[in-house]
C-alpha cells in the first residue's frame, strides 16, 4: 500500500476577491473555505496525510481560525515562497524530510485551497489512477466554443479537444520531487507542466464542474450551495 | 442610428438537465429562464426588436407560458430546425422579410436562450463595438489552466489566450446575412465561425463570467443569485 499525501497550496493573495483576507479564509458557511478543503481529503478513504502551505504572515492568524473553530484535523504547515512553484517545493520537503519508505511507493496530490467542493471519491479515484499511471490530472472540457489568441485576432479551436484542469494534480512521489528539483521556469503553468517537463506524459482523468475555484466574490455563495446541496 | 435586431435562439433539447423540459422554459424565480432572458434585451438602451426561435412543438407552450406569466414583451416567433445553424437562419429570414431598410444599416445580435443573466450594459456594448467593426462576440479568459489533446495524451497551452465563447454574437445586417447563405459545415461551432468562413475577421470583446449558459440542473440556482445580487 502506497503512503499518500496531500499537499494543499493556500499561497493566493486574494486580490481578485476584493477583499484583504486571502479567499481561502473567507466563511463558507459555519467555517473558513480552507477547513472545508482539508475536510474533504481526510473523507476520502484514501485519506491522505495533509501538508497545508500557508503564507508565513498568515500562521498565527490560522492558529486562530484552528482554536476558534475546535479544527482538530492533522496537518503539517509549511510555508509559502513567492510562486506557486516554490510553494509546492517547500510542501514537498515536508514530505521528504519525514517519509520513512522509498518515495516511489508514496503518491503525492497537490490540491488548491480555493477549491472546497472537490468530492471524496473523485480524490480516491486521482490516487488510484496516478498509482496505475504515475501522474494525473483533474480536467473538464469547456461547456462554451474555444477562440484562441488575442481580442484582435483569434480562431476557432475544437472544443472538444481543450481541457479545463482543475485539481487534485497527483503524481508518484520520485517523479514529482524530480520534477520540483528543475531550475524554476515561466513555462511552469501548473504542477503538471513541471512534470512534463522530465519527460513524463501527464494523464488527465475526467473531473466535475462543481470542483470550481472560488476566484471571484460570488464563488463563496455558489461553492456553498454545491457544498448543500446532493449531486443531481 | 442603425436598426437593431437580436435573434434569441431557444433550440436545446434539454438532454443534459435531467429534465423533460428543455432548459429555457425551466422556471427562475418568479418566471421561466426565455422570459429572463428576453426581458435582459428590453431593458438595454439599445432595445433591439426580439426575434425568438423555438422549436415548432413547444409553440402553444409558449403561448401558454406568456398568457399565465402576463408576459407582453412583443417578439416575432421563428420556428427552429435541426440544428443551431439552421435555427440562426431561420430567425435571420424573418428579419430579412420584415426589414425596411438595407441590411448593412442593421445590427443583428444572436444570443443564447440559455444566458438570462446577460447584462443591459453589455448587451449595449456588443452593439456599439458590432457597428464600428462589423462582428464582434463575447469572450472570457479560462480562470483555470488549459490544456489541449485528449484523455491520454494533451499538452498546456498558454491561457492568456484561450478565450470561453458566450453570446451575444452582434454582426452588421448584410455581413451575418451573407453568412448563412453558405452551405451548413460541421466547421461551424458557433455563429463567428460562419462569418470567418466568408474571410471577415471575428472582434472579441470581454464579456462576464456571471454571463453563464444553463447547462447543468444546479446552473439555474446560481443564475437565480446572479439576477438577485448586485454586481461586487
Amino acid at each position: 500500500m502506497q503512503k499518500r499525501y496531500v499537499i494543499i497550496v493556500a499561497g493566493g493573495t486574494g486580490s481578485r476577491m476584493g477583499s484583504d483576507l486571502p479567499k481561502q479564509y473567507l466563511p463558507l458557511g459555519n467555517r473558513p473555505v480552507l477547513m472545508h478543503t482539508i475536510a474533504r481529503f481526510t473523507e476520502a478513504e484514501s485519506s491522505p496525510e495533509v501538508v497545508l502551505v500557508i503564507n508565513e504572515a498568515m500562521h498565527a492568524l490560522w492558529n486562530d481560525l484552528c482554536e476558534q473553530h475546535h479544527f482538530d484535523i492533522p496537518h503539517t504547515i509549511a510555508y509559502g515562497g513567492t510562486s506557486r512553484f516554490q510553494s509546492v517545493r517547500n510542501g514537498l520537503l515536508k514530505i521528504v524530510e519525514s517519509v520513512r519508505q522509498p518515495l516511489e511507493h508514496t503518491l503525492i496530490a497537490i490540491h488548491d485551497a480555493a477549491r472546497p467542493v472537490i468530492s471524496p471519491e473523485l480524490i480516491d479515484r486521482c490516487f488510484e489512477e496516478a498509482s496505475i499511471h504515475g501522474s494525473t490530472v483533474l480536467a473538464v472540457l469547456s461547456t462554451n466554443s474555444v477562440r484562441q489568441g488575442t481580442l484582435a485576432c483569434s480562431r476557432s479551436i475544437d472544443r472538444s479537444q481543450v481541457w479545463m484542469v482543475q485539481t487534485p494534480q497527483t503524481f508518484r512521489g520520485d517523479i514529482i520531487e524530480r520534477a520540483f528539483q528543475q531550475e524554476e521556469s515561466s513555462e511552469f503553468t501548473d504542477d503538471a507542466s513541471v512534470v512534463e517537463k522530465l519527460g513524463y506524459t501527464v494523464r488527465l482523468i475526467p473531473g466535475d464542474h462543481r470542483n470550481i475555484k472560488i476566484t471571484f466574490p460570488e464563488d463563496i455563495r455558489i461553492a456553498q450551495y454545491y457544498l448543500e446541496s446532493p449531486k443531481i
